[in-house]
This record gives structure tokens, sequence and C-alpha cells, in this order.
């Protein structure tokens, strides 16, 4: 027997729109991209996806799981999401909601190279306590004030300073020039506190430099950097894993017209799952009451997706951030549970000495 | 004076939004993500985008012009992406809608490398005739039956052979083995017909695949290739462009969900301007009236994006495709006019002979 994978799918109808045409077009679609009059049998039946249940959901809106054969994806990620969400996307009223993944297809692709735990021993947080993360801001701060800042924030005790995802290569502050300055910094308050803040500078970068950057960081000691999957191709993600064995929090940047509407993507399918299997061992996202419109519940589900057993893969950090509020990290920690990155950025710039307002932050958090 | 870029938006409030509060709020999220009381006077003025102007239309939503300074983009395709629409795309009811580029940033991306001009210099079309383009499928089938149908559609005559944009490196016609089977045959062809047909293999791929892919296509004797800028990164475009001068066949696989909503880019943006700043020789669209639903409007700002003046781009060839009976061609290729490559895949199928079927549709398109 094949392996196969399955997708399942929340169809909305038109009107006049019948669901078993909509569910046959997607397994075409997806597939073979011929009507069936033009298939051979051979082909239609190893290859054209088969729908394995359809019915009416409460809402008015259908179920429907397709099953794939496995050799669809060719053990690529570009094609993995090529056969999830390709042309189909370029159709109405289909949600991608979850697959389910043989061993296969999880073993190609692998998942996070550090994970959970990974973050937790290079960071030295010990089980049961969440991590701390913030970024480095605004754009238009030279690489010294910017290293200032990670200085400050490393005095203060936060455990990942990563870049704003918005710091590329800009003018006012190199790429180069950052890195070196800010990894500097936070390494010289680790001596003097004998800390062990991690700075990840941003590495989203043109297919020419993305080696350059995460070799850079490598090279000067980061132990973990921050990349836009989107922007770069979720490909980026495995590939960054693979070629620095660096940690990688991956940054939802551009995700957001994909998901949480009845066309798409759920989040907990793009910024959980799908991430998780390239090889993301922190997945960031806004979290709800922020800047931001997520629900609780799809939290939980981003939350879960990155947590849960799936085959082989460790557990990745889920990094709710967005705007949240220092004084609500207890909060959302106690509902999220002590497995979570907390990331903070605009609250702590908010209270003026960020040092100060990291070590609250800690202390709120049973961190000191 | 610095030079910008100003991005024009559509907005749509949500009950108890405030017009201007929405605008000032994509200003601080895509430059500086903080709130403007944590700002520096000189950041403020320098790098938080500038509302030039904000207008209630027809509709009940907002048009919103912003000008950012062009040192945000950092030269790079992924951060100018992520300043279009990286955090914002986690929000709702805005709408990228158009951008006024300066020649700096059209300058450092580039655009086409052969544009139509160079399309018609490989295939021998004269100007004022259409080109014509199919795609080799269904997946499942061996490199060697792909490769014949190659032979039969260039037998008829059809300029630009594409493989189907789901073809990857499966093992039923593994990457190598199909791109040498198929630019022989088309090779072979072209001898016996003195044509000039040509073989554009899909090298999308993961990263540390993709100049292998884009290499072997060129080595082979390709003249194009088509990618998925989606699926491994707008970018991908302007490096394979820069890496192999190949002439570049965009597919817009993945992109749907992010376009013809009220949240999102519009179609001409995405398909038409982003992907031709970033390299592409032809995008490929949805036509309207085939299997997906961009209306007549849509394809003709499309198509808009594609040839208008725009410094010292090249123009690239709309490609509607996507279900377009071939007998329609006539009629789509008088209301784009002939600088359109015309996509037609299943409708030559069904006709059995899909080589006479090639040959009719050159006749009718007024190419024999």
């Amino acid at each position: 027997m094949q392996a196969s994978f399955t997708v399942h799918y929340g169809l909305r109808c038109a009107a006049g729109e019948d669901p078993q045409e909509k569910a046959r077009g997607i397994a075409l679609e997806q597939t073979v991209e011929l009507p069936a009059a033009c298939l051979r049998e051979d082909i239609a039946d190893t290859w054209v996806g088969r729908i394995q249940q359809l019915q009416p959901a409460a809402d008015g809106r259908w179920q429907c799981s397709i099953r794939y054969d496995a050799r669809l994806a060719g053990g690529e990620l570009t094609q993995l999401l090529n056969t999830l969400f390709g042309n189909i996307s370029l159709k109405s009223g289909i949600r991608v909601e979850g697959v389910d993944w043989p061993e296969e297809l999880l073993g190609a692709f692998g998942g996070p190279g550090h994970g959970i735990t990974g973050l937790r021993r290079l960071t030295e947080v010990p089980e049961g306590l969440p991590l701390t993360c913030t970024a480095l801001k605004p754009v238009g701060y030279t690489a010294r004030e910017l290293a200032n800042l990670a200085y400050r924030f490393a005095l203060g005790g936060v455990d990942i300073i990563k870049d704003d995802h918005g710091l590329a290569d800009q003018p006012s502050a190199p790429f180069r020039e950052r890195l070196s300055a800010c990894q500097a910094a936070v390494e010289r308050a680790n001596r003097e506190t004998g800390g062990s803040s991690r700075y990840f500078p941003n590495v989203t970068a043109p297919v020419h430099l993305l080696e350059e950057r995460l070799l850079a960081a490598r090279n000067a000691g980061c132990r973990g950097v921050l990349i836009s999957p989107w922007l770069c191709g979720l490909d980026s993600l495995r590939w960054a894993r693979d070629r620095s064995g660096l940690a990688l929090m991956a940054h939802p940047a551009l995700t957001g017209g994909q998901m949480g509407g009845e066309h798409g993507l759920t989040p907990a399918l793009l910024l959980g799952e799908l991430f998780r299997l390239a090889g993301a061992d922190a997945s960031i996202y806004p979290n709800t009451g922020g800047r931001f419109g997520f629900s609780e519940a799809t939290c939980r589900q981003i939350n879960d997706a990155l947590r849960r057993p799936l085959g082989a893969l460790l557990p990745a950090a889920p990094t709710p951030g967005g705007g949240m509020d220092a004084r609500s990290a207890p909060h959302w920690i106690e509902r999220y549970g002590p497995d979570t990155i907390v990331l903070i950025g605009g609250s702590l710039y908010a209270q003026g000495d960020i040092t100060a307002a990291a070590r609250g932050l800690l202390q709120a958090l049973g961190r000191d």
C-alpha cells in the first residue's frame, strides 16, 4: 500500500454550486489538472485525489476529506504547498483545515532541529518556566543604537532578543554591522550578569544572500536566527536548518491574507503545522487581544499544532506576540502553559527603562 | 530629497474603526512597529510612512495613500514585500491596490530579462501575432509519455510547451529524466517542421535544488523555464533571471488566497507589477470564464500592469489560461491584443489528436 496523506477541507458552496462537484474539482485540480474524461484509467486510479468523506457541517459549509498519494509531493516542500493550496487558492470557498501526515512525509521534511527543549538548553531556562523574547527596533536606528538596546534588554534578562522582522539590510543599520554590534552587546551583558541571553538576527533575505547571512550569524556566535518563511519561501526554513544548524524562529509576515477566512489555510495549519514541519523551533503569531485579530481559540489551535505529538517531530515553541501588554504575560502563560515564548516589544519600550521593564517581566513570570 | 515610494490602499473600516487611525496604524506597522509615543523625532520624521491622502470612496471604503522612504525596502524583494503587506496581512480590511515606483527601486529589481520581444525572438513569432502555450500533464505519466505529448504539441506548432506546474520531481517522471526527454522531443519536432517550439520545464524547487534545475535546463538547451514564485519566494524570479539568463514564465500557484477580496493585494499588483518587477517575462493568470473567478476587468488590469511603460522595465507577456476553451482563443486575442500568450491545456487534450488540435488553434489565431 502506497503512503498517502489526507487533507481536510471546509467548503462553502456558492448558490447553485454542488458540493460533490466542488470536492471532485479539488481532487482533479490539485493533481492531474485535467477533466476526468481526459484521463487514462491507471492515472485516475493512482494520482487523482480520492474523496474519503463529504458531509454537511453545522454552519452551512461542507466537511470534505481527500486522500492523495504521498508521491505527489515529490519529497519537496514547494510541491507539498502546491498540492495543499496551489491552484485552488485561485478558487473560492475552500479552507484547508488539517492534514493527516504519513510518517514518510514527516520524516522527509524533518521538523525542528532544536525544538522547545533545545531552546531551553541554549537559553538555560529550566522546564516549567516560560521563555521571554523581545524585538530590536525601530528601523532607522544605527547598529550601535540597536546594540545598545540589545545590551539593556540582555541586562534585564530577556532570553531571546531578536531583530524586528523589518530590519533587513537598510543603510541605517546594515546586516553585517548590526550583527556584530548586537551579538557583542549581548555577550557583554551575559558576561556581566552570568546570564544566557541570545541575539537572533533577522536573516530573511534574497536567495543569493540567505546562506551568507545564516553563516555570518553562526560565525558571529549566534545560536539562532529570525526568518520570515512567507517572504523567502517555506522551504527556506528547512534549508536554513540543514545548512546552518541554528535555532529558527519563524515570523508570520505576509501569511495573513491567506488565513482566517472561509478561503485559505487555517492559522493552526500554516503557522503551526507547516512551519513546524519545515523546521521552525519557534513560531511567532499575533496573540489575541493585541494589534491583530486572532481569537483565543485560534491561538490555542496554533499552540496545539506546534506542540502535539507528530511522528518523530520535536515540539516547537508557540511565540504569541503582536502588541501584547507586559502585564498580561502571566495571564497568558497560565492559559497557554510554560512551554511558550512570551514575545513583548512595544510594551517594554513604552516603560522607558527597558532593563527595568524586562526585569519586571521576568519577575512577573516567576523567572527571578 | 530621498527617493520614496507611495502605496495606495483601499480600506474597509469595521464598525467603530476610525479611518485616520487605521491609516496611521499602517504607516507605523509597516515601518517602525512601535507606537508613535515611543519614537524619537528624527525616526518619526524619516522612517514612519507619511499619509498623503485619505478620502472616502464611493463604496463605503476609504482610499488612502502612504509615502515610504525607499531605503525601507533595503534593495531587497523580500523586504519590499514585507513593507507592502508583511504585518498588515495579519490585520483586516486593507487592500494594497497600487504602488508609485521610483526609478531607484525599478532599477534595483530590474524586471524582465527578455520581455515580450525576447519571447517573440526565441519562438520566432512576428509582431502582431499572439503566442501559444500549452502544458504537459497529467502527473503520473512517465518522462517518455510526457515527451511524446511534447513532440505532438510541437508538431502542431505550439510555441511554448511547458510542464504542468504540478510536475516537480515525482518518481513517475523525475525532473532530470523529464527534462532531457521533453527537450529532445521538442528539438526533434522542430527539425521535422522547421519550427521553433520551446520546452519550458518547471524548475520550482526547494532552495538547494533551484540552481541545479535552472542550470540543468540551460545546459539541456532550454531557452526558458516555468517557476511558481509564491512557492519559492518572489525573489526566486529575480535570482533565476540573474543566475541563468533564461526566459521566465511565472505561475500563480498559492497566490490566490491573497487576492481579489477586500483584504490582500490586487491581482494586477501581484501577478502583474510584482511578478514583472521581479523578472517574469510572462505571467500566467486564470482568464475570466475558465475554472477560476477573475472578472474581465481584473484580467485587463493584469495585462496593463504587465505591459504598460514602467521605467526602463521591459513589457512582460500576459498569459491567460486556467481552463480556456481553444475555440475562444481568437476572441480573447481580439480583446487583449496580440502581445499575449494564449495558454490552453485541457481543451486541446479533450480533442484527442493534440497535434491537429494545436494546428487548429494556430490557424484560428492567424498563425498558419
